[in-house]
């Protein structure tokens, strides 16, 4: 893939625990900053329940739609970790043993300690690569454009050292952001202008409450460095005449 | 809308703040808890970009597919905030200024202060329903089935009262959760049978960290407490008979 392309995402969250609101999901943001930081833009995030035929159809559209999809969740040892069967559904290849993983969880666990649950973790699609786990022993995994982690944060986060080179991203994105002591109301007119005329630069604008005061945070986002200079000089100079106070954040 | 009835609902939060890591979304689990609390559950949600097209297309297969939807973000005064005309497009209706709402932003701010910027939140879909905002004034709006908040938290949050009248949901979701010193594996068979023989409850699995320890959260849930109650016994069961310590978490 060429490196100036630009590289979509999507991320599938599988979990009623998400759903129900008991958790609240980290692995969103944790996922995105990493991709975006390698150049993989995020598109569209979904939360699904643990119900296999909803995993499968999700998986079809989103796998077709995008370069890359990261699931998080459901392949640990329980009943309701699902992910690995219905990835092998959705791709209509076989769930089955995989050698490496058994062989990953035997040196792992003390003799006598890789019982029944935890063999149902090396259970995958056929021809899965594995996405290795240096915090818990069980593997990830991945078969072609899908990439499928654990659920909790933790060791999620611990993996994306072993993903990192199985991913090609595009030029990294890069964003800047100016912290303005307004509110935006204040600056909407004048900040439509800037977008307007900067259409390839992506600039948002997020109120926010710090510290008892109101204030807007403005961000620029392009993988271009030099437009999103230009795009801020635009912005200083409207916040100067309207005498705005900048603030840190 | 019969109260035994499973309602249904999806999550649409709008913002490419979430997309790309640097907000860290919380609205999914406020509203996915409240709205379980009235007896609504929450099916799915997505997360999308500032597109008009994209936000068009998504609602359009949400509205349909759910009793209720529930979007978040893009309703205040700047540039990036869409999701009012695109509710309007989606629905194929006029786009137009909100006579009441237009009436409570005229009262809330002092003199010359509603200006052009503020004015934009009163664009809204022909014959919106508003959605009254204790916290600052914009209020946000309903049409048919879909209900739009605002994106920031607090604001949002506050909203829930007025928007409570407005929602028929079934029985409330009951939910219990046993968390035990264990790690998944040591109780995923017993588990299993627990959650074949009881189809009608769901049975989630969770492992945790805490202060350093392992454990496993087991939560339990539906509409009804007694099968609730069955469940927790034949879990107490096989957590005593593998002298399995229960812990508060």
């Amino acid at each position: 893939m060429n490196k100036n392309t630009k590289v979509n995402a999507a991320i599938l969250i599988i979990g009623n625990e998400i759903l129900s609101g008991r958790t609240q999901d980290t692995n969103t943001s944790t996922l995105a900053t990493w991709l975006n930081s390698i150049g993989v833009k995020v598109n569209e995030v979904r939360i699904i329940p643990d119900v296999e035929k909803t995993i499968i159809d999700t998986l079809n559209i989103l796998r077709k739609e995008n370069e890359y999809v990261f699931t998080t969740g459901g392949i640990g040892p329980t009943h309701d970790d699902i992910t690995a069967e219905s990835v092998s559904k959705a791709f209509g290849i076989k769930y089955e043993i995989h050698k490496e993983a058994f062989k990953i969880l035997e040196a792992y666990y003390k003799p006598g300690e890789f019982n029944e649950g935890r063999q149902r973790m090396v259970w995958m699609p056929e021809k899965a690569e594995l996405i290795l786990n240096p915090t818990s022993g069980a593997p990830g995994f991945s078969v072609e454009n899908v990439f499928c982690l654990p659920g909790v944060p933790s060791i999620m986060k611990s993996m994306l050292g072993s993903l990192k080179n199985k991913i090609v991203g595009g030029e990294p994105i890069l964003s800047r952001t100016i912290s303005l002591r307004t509110v935006e109301s204040e600056i909407a007119s004048s900040l439509t202008k800037v977008q307007d005329e900067n259409k390839d630069v992506e600039i948002g604008s997020y109120p926010f409450f710090h510290a008892g005061k109101l204030g807007v945070s403005i961000v620029l986002r392009s993988e271009n460095k030099t437009r999103i200079d230009d795009c801020n000089i635009q912005i200083l100079k409207f916040v100067t005449e309207k005498k705005i106070d900048i603030v840190d954040r």
